[in-house]
């Protein structure tokens, strides 16, 4: 398959592009590398040293002998992104370029605008990239657990049959997204099913938890080909935080009282779950949904977990909950379908003391370079003004 | 009240700022202007005789003595929209200033993405203007019903509570646009819900339905105060569209089946609409929605309608079924509710003869200057490419 990965600089990107190389597909990289100008606007950076786009590449074929194209541009220029989606001809996209931090789309209205603007506008443009050239093309899109919110009802993947008053219709899962990022990609969501229903494209939307692990089957064939790994409180995703800060000797910090359910899975189960995806494609005119994710845990929990490993590493990690930066609730119902990446063949890496001694293993290498200023919460998504 | 009506130059926010202005109170209006240059692109015209924004409001205050002030500029540009207003210091702010078209927005990739990029954008700068310096203030948004689209079950106003696996919660309506201008609509209501949850905002999202009619209490005083009037494809709606094409002797463009049902308003049931919202406003947090619509029509009952009337008018009006440019269902089930704003005391004005035929009696005037090439549809939902 020719398979274009869009956001093939990125923590899930990387891997994700070394992944479906490695079984052979035709793999083309697009990014604009925003990824490495956010930790220069921000002052934040990758745990592990990361090599230039250029280089790992360079370094891919020579290890694997297998070639991936470049890309380097932005999708929200429509000059440059038709262009090389003409060239490429994919028969599937891999979409992971958008902002995906809620911390950044809140630091204040500019960086909200930048985030619904790119991760909208770019999305807009690969539809039509396929609508007007290659409507065959499947797209699988990273969207989001978070698009759901927590409502008191059981989630459902993407869509929820409805009886009321009399009469029963299956629709749109009705969306409470808590951020602007979050937010986007319900825009997103909105678009790609329009754009199945009237132009007869093909697309999953992978509606992912968070996601945790370093290392997949291909970046571990050489340290260089390693993803980035992020652990400050913009970039960094909860269980990766907890571990650089136990190995840091720096308290797990909990936002309030830490009873918010999310869904989660290991990286090299996002691998897996894309590859899935890819090998069964939507048909045409589907619009369909996968929820992404494979154990739901409390933060709390999450941090419990964390304490628990450490201990069997030799370290005594302490929890300190913190004033919640964020704007949701704490405690809820919470129970989200995950059954048809399962239906369709996923085999879930479960989260262990294993993986979480390996990464501290990695990490402890590393601790030299972290910077403990950037792990604590500093964006708030109150006003001072707001009720 | 100091009542800012963002998009004053249109055919619904100019006479809105006149009701407003002659209620006495202080209005002003912000508008880049672009509904004229609209027409500029599209060749297309106001049927009526629309003097410049600053013409009309000179021409307001001569005759009523009451001042609107006037801010051109766009609200994407936050540097002089926060300006404008921080000094205008609104307690409400009536908003109608977004691209409102489905057929300009599916033109091509270039209006889809304009029309995103320029609706949500503009609502995003409109909410952090509020929550950074006027928290209290009230947003009255207009929406569309065409953000539900159209489902098997009843359409309820805005929120439905839904009983799934022995759980009950009230959630937002699952929405299903049906082009990219209402997946815009759809967007925004989606980030005022939001800011309206972390910023204690009040907002009110009116979704109304599709608007007929040309004259208000207001525009009545002096006809250089009268508001635009689109019969063209692209702008008209089908009310105003089919009562020219029945006073020039053309028959009434039915799309499809005719069996669209949707909601319609006569032009001072949007006055009176948003006059109610902004008296009894939103309370701090809450985001309300209102359907703001009086009657349901299918297309083809509304051109029946037109027929009937203009053989009172002495016109024998034949009625055109066309291919249908949108892709939409032409039979379906439809029952909206819209209670609220009769809750709130709205006398609704239905669809009668006696307005039709004053319409007729108007436009009969203007016949000289419809340009008839500019009613049939020419914008296409499908690709050529599409299934």
């Amino acid at each position: 398959m020719r398979i274009m990965v869009i956001g093939g600089d990125g923590y899930l990107g990387w891997p994700t592009a070394l992944h479906l190389s490695a079984r052979g597909h035709e793999v083309a990289i697009v990014d604009n590398l925003v990824r490495r100008s956010y930790d220069h606007e921000l002052g934040t950076h990758s745990l592990t040293d990361i090599p230039s786009i250029h280089e790992r590449v360079a370094l891919w074929q020579a290890l694997s002998g297998h070639r991936i194209t470049l890309g380097i541009g932005d999708i929200c220029d429509y000059s440059f992104f038709e262009s090389f989606f003409v060239d490429f001809a994919p028969d599937a996209i891999v979409h992971f370029g958008e902002q995906r931090s809620a911390p950044y789309s809140m630091i204040d209205r500019r960086h909200a605008v930048y985030t619904q603007s790119n991760n909208v506008v770019g999305t807009l443009n690969v539809l039509y990239a396929i609508a007007e050239h290659a409507p065959d093309c499947h797209l699988v899109k990273l969207g989001t657990m978070g698009e759901y919110g927590t409502p008191n009802i059981d989630i459902e993947e993407g869509f929820l049959t409805i009886t009321h008053n009399g009469r029963t219709d299956t629709l749109p899962y009705p969306k409470q997204p808590g951020s602007m990022y979050h937010l986007s990609k319900v825009h997103d969501s909105h678009n790609m099913m329009f754009a199945c229903r009237i132009w007869g494209l093909r697309a999953t939307d992978l509606n992912q938890g968070v996601v945790y692990g370093l290392d997949t089957t291909e970046t571990r064939i050489d340290p260089r080909l390693v993803t980035r790994f992020d652990y400050d409180a913009v970039f960094g995703t909860a269980l990766n935080r907890f571990i650089v800060q136990a190995v840091c000797g720096m308290p797990l910090s909990v936002y309030g009282k830490g009873g918010q359910t999310r869904g989660f899975l290991d990286i090299r189960d996002t691998l897996a779950c894309v590859e899935l995806a890819l090998n069964t494609p939507a048909a045409r005119g589907e619009f369909r949904v996968f929820n992404q994710f494979t154990e739901q845990f409390s933060v709390q929990q999450l941090a419990d977990i964390v304490v628990h490993a450490a201990a069997k590493h030799g370290i005594s990690a302490q929890i300190a909950h913190v004033d919640n930066p964020r704007i949701e609730k704490e405690e809820h119902y919470y129970n989200a379908a995950h059954s048809k990446l399962i239906e369709l063949g996923l085999q879930p890496h479960f989260l262990s003391d294993t993986l979480i001694e390996s990464m501290m293993t990695h990490i402890s290498a590393r601790t030299h370079a972290v910077r403990p200023e950037l792990v604590m919460p500093t964006i708030k998504w109150k006003k001072n003004h707001g009720a």
